[in-house]
């Protein structure tokens, strides 16, 4: 039973690696999620409704079964994740039930059950229903991606909608002020005039509403300047954040490639860290020679993006990112058995034996550490 | 009288630690601000007014007796500043008086007592009123950041605004060459193409004023793309303000974190400076072991973000942003006394010993004052 | 014949150096390309078209036949090409066929040859007529850099994609719900919703359909507000991988300029990038002294922009970008022979000599091949 | 004579220090193109320009006679500036009437002369006499930054104009294919329909032109996302080159502090860009010691931004930036005769002695030109 929940588990989650009943379950769901949406779409438009009323419902009949044996599926696996694994289980699903995607995930069914006997109104479900589309998140690391930037750059958001709301409540007022008696179907009450306002503040400008006298035309004239200023703080405060959080995933996929290093596994934190600092970034163009066959070795190297070939032994391997080539320059310098050529144009980063070796010198603790695990792998062969 | 108005000038400020009272107070400030602008805007609404007209006043009135006697408390009390704490009173209460906030303040009751009887239009007064949300700004550090990166790019944004006034002044009197006969009322004067100038170039497009003719046309489309420019400068200056503006509170941060430690509590600025270049930034993911008991100790570490688990003696530590450990490691390599995991994703300072030791053999000033402190405290044990 | 394509494939690619050949077909096909455009535009003026029906009809026929060589004379030399050199020249020429450039060039006369007698819409066939345009990007830098950009950013700009149509079809859905009623010619349905939300989202707010309900604007302001966040993100993505794409390109170039010097021609990628490290950026106004006669050299440079003069035995040479001089002082600390000033405002690149000894003293294999190299420039001076 | 022209000239340059006459013809010099600019503004209203005629062409004639005299001062005057000083005094006056500057100059006259009694378009005079305005570019740092940011980025904006008009023209001839027959004003022929295209790839979005066909409104969908895109590219572009043009002009200020030090005055420009490589940057709060009097002296400031209060003998010095102190403890390390604290928040250079002499160690050439110019200073004390 244990390795039934697992196994589903793995299928449910988004596939990675070669896990084929993950990649079919990731391609039915998708798909699933984008017919539902463009049924309910089109199911929309009058002529449509009609000729293709059979059709439209096997759509949404399928995919709310669908999609709620999944529910229910996750529900029961939930407590496989790592992060809930050491709790109780009714305690961490009722935690996996709070979590963002899980709402959308129950957001996009309820609607279907509480709706037709509820009083609810059919408006609000509707939207609801639309809300399905976002399921597609758990799929799209941008999506993934721009929901930590606005998580982390939360409070700066905060606050340009803060100075948004203050610069639309003073350019409402103003315009209630000036045309309030000219236009009073327009400006005629301050909630009236924040249409006017926002629209403006966003540089949207639809147009139904314009000031016609001189004085509103001043007056807009100056909320326009400001909207530009408004414009550009969230695009700064995004591209601060989005520029961060690229460097951190760099950062993270830096680590895991140098913590699946054999002779790196059993260093903690602090030294992966540490050998972090002796990287050297390397962007080579296609077909260049990284390593010669018969030259002394002085380095490792990981591949970021592209790949090498590497011969070594009459065999000729392919490597790609994340994967990694010449660690025994790390343990003895001797004559090199491999040569590794770039096949594509690749970003590197170059461990230098030299490097390696002062850190080493100045850093007792991991020295012993490190020799051990050495001679162990130097006896092995 | 003195510890008075100690006590109520921290109850004003924006409370930072566990001040209830200060909490309280800005609790009860924010939503009195909130209400009074809502019930503003709602009075202007026509049926509104009528239906809540009682409601309507007692949230004015109550918000104006409250905002007066804070403001006449802001006025006692301002002296308590440490900034203004060395002039007299009387001056350093004028000086205040005329602060950004203060005006603010004033401008948020003083219609209400000058209004009435004076003979000031009631339109200007209303839109002042209005201007009583920008105390929000007090409350606010996403606005004060704001306002500080406008101040900061002040030069480059009036230089902008030159450019936008130059822009606006070719493409209305361009336009009012050459539609001036033609649309009399829309560009039969430079003034009144300036209208549609400004909307123009600030992307907005209102539509209420168009070219017609095909040379117009050709003009108007010169000043579009002209216009996507104009946009592009303050989005560039103001990105780049904001970038250098939270590095600079970043440094600040670390600062204060490190004056705070007592070790360097007597070092001046010079010697902070000097410990800061030594810090290296750790990103941890959560649960990573940062020092193992029965280690050699051979750096301290400053929390930045998240949170650390430090155990010692048998007890369990949470340490939050701001707080630091294992500064006796700077004093003596000793066996390590504490173990630290993260308790979340951090982002941690690691001050090096060696890195730490080797600043003190090459800088006799600072090594002399260090060890004078390391002696005291190792006494202290 | 071999000779001759390989001729044919050098004037066809942009002209680089002072090939007279390929500078003349260049500005031939970029007029072309321009003159046809122009053709095409004007002949859907009513009036213009009967008036000038000849002029159009033979710069349409000229420009067609023109294209139709060029696209044969690229398919013939294509395999010229340094990455196509080494398959099999049907295979190569099949490739081709299919990059974006190649595609452009087919469809830019295509039209032509299948319109008349073919069953295809002649509307299309405008359009994709219109494309022919898109042959420019062959000679534009910034319009290739723009292609990379756009590649490179690929998955991001994807999901902001999903983003905005996530956006669409919940503000579309939710207009639909709340207007559905009261505008049914604009909000009847959800693909016709979805014409608003998208010229809202984009922050066009072309005016043409609007929310006339209090609850309809509310709304269509919240949707206003996410818009500006959307129109932040690509910004951001696109602004980030500009600067990335550029920075990249200048590593190229400095590339380049080192592997071009005789001296290094034999190292090999890692040890130029070893090399790289030690480059010095210099900023120089006009008319400063870089190197004086008669003292000791102690630097080699790289001019990267602008223009050096350097007098070396009575002769004045001009160096611009690309370009090195003293690299004798690599070799051997001699008094100099030659002075060099700046001629223009410049960016060089320094190669401290002692830098470079260093390098070699602590890089056993590098220094091997590069004393022989030393020694046999010595010796043929 | 020349001593007046050298005067002249030293007074139409913007004013930098104390020069009094200089700052005066500044003042009235953009008063001037101020009031003229207002009057030619105002003169266009109807009921405005009968009332005031007198005092509009007062200023108007005042205006033109003084931009009269000035530019013939300037021509006169013109051969005074450093760059014109080598050349033939005619030769460098056709020059200088060709730089923008001067054109603008010219223009700003030109129309009130050649214009009465010639054949020109009086609408184009009138829009050339607009530009007038743009003298004010020679009073305005920020818009001489925007001119060398465009300058720089001259190809990589003309790209995106090429981007834009590819894309005007394809969305162009896309609707006029689609909605040619349906639209026949708006979209009956290409040029026609580039407006529309033109203002929605803007996100101006006027609305007097918007599609009506279903297809027609998918294409325009399309359109607008790649709006954004071309909408995101220059705001990339040039917050890059602002962000560059920036940093330099901080390089040039640093080197002129550094070169105006008399220490330094010998130096040449590898020299001092060696000793730029030593500065450390120093962020200090309001109010924080510098230097303490009896310590001993290990650096030398500079004050970029903020002001330092230097007490020496008794004697208390303000410094602003350009200014430093400390320079003896670059000769001998003493004990201070000075100390100095910060009177506003500061940003100041630090020049480590340490650092300092170690450079000198490592740079034969260096040393001996300083230790000269270190003896004279000690000589003369």
């Amino acid at each position: 039973m244990e390795r039934l929940r697992r196994r589903w588990f793995e299928i449910l989650e988004p596939s990675a690696g070669g896990d084929k009943a993950s990649l079919i379950s990731d391609v039915v769901l998708v798909t699933l999620i984008f017919l539902n949406t463009f049924a309910f779409v089109l199911g929309t438009v009058d002529g449509f409704k009609e000729d293709y009323a059979v059709q439209l419902d096997i759509i949404l009949y399928v995919s709310i079964i669908v999609f709620s044996i999944e529910y229910l599926l996750r529900l029961w696996v939930c407590v496989e994740h790592p992060l809930r694994r050491d709790g109780h289980p009714v305690w961490a699903r009722v935690q996996y039930m709070f979590t963002p995607l899980a709402l959308v995930d129950l957001i996009a069914i309820l609607p279907f059950y509480i709706g037709p006997g509820s009083s609810v109104d059919l408006r609000i479900l509707r939207v609801l229903s639309m809300l399905r589309f976002l399921r597609i998140a758990r799929y799209s690391s941008a999506f993934q991606l721009f929901g930590r930037v606005v998580h982390r750059e939360g409070r700066s958001l905060m606050g340009v909608l803060l100075i948004l709301v203050a610069l639309v409540l003073i350019a409402a007022s103003g315009m209630y002020a000036i045309e309030g008696n000219v236009q009073p179907e327009n400006f005629g009450d301050i909630p009236s005039a924040m249409w006017w306002a926002l629209a403006t503040l966003t540089t949207i400008g639809y147009g139904d509403v314009v000031p016609v006298t001189a004085l509103g035309r001043w007056f807009a004239g100056l909320i326009m300047i400001f909207g530009v200023g408004v414009f550009a703080l969230p695009i700064g405060i995004l591209s601060n954040g989005f520029a961060m959080e690229v460097n951190q995933r760099n950062f993270v996929v830096t680590w895991n490639m140098i913590s699946k290093v054999d002779l790196f596994a059993k260093l903690d934190a602090g030294e992966i860290a540490e050998i972090m600092e002796l990287l050297k970034s390397r962007h080579l163009p296609k077909g260049t020679t990284i390593v010669r066959e018969g030259d002394v070795t002085d380095a490792m190297y990981f591949v970021v993006t592209g790949e090498v070939v590497v011969e070594t032994g009459g065999q000729s391997l392919r490597l790609g990112p994340g994967e990694h080539f010449g660690e025994t320059a790390l343990l003895a310098q001797d004559l090199n058995m491999l040569s590794a050529k770039t096949a594509t144009v690749c970003d590197l980063l170059e461990l230098d034996a030299q490097d390696f070796n002062y850190l080493l010198m100045h850093n007792a603790h991991l020295e012993e550490d490190f020799r051990k695990i050495a001679k162990e792998r130097l006896k092995a062969k």
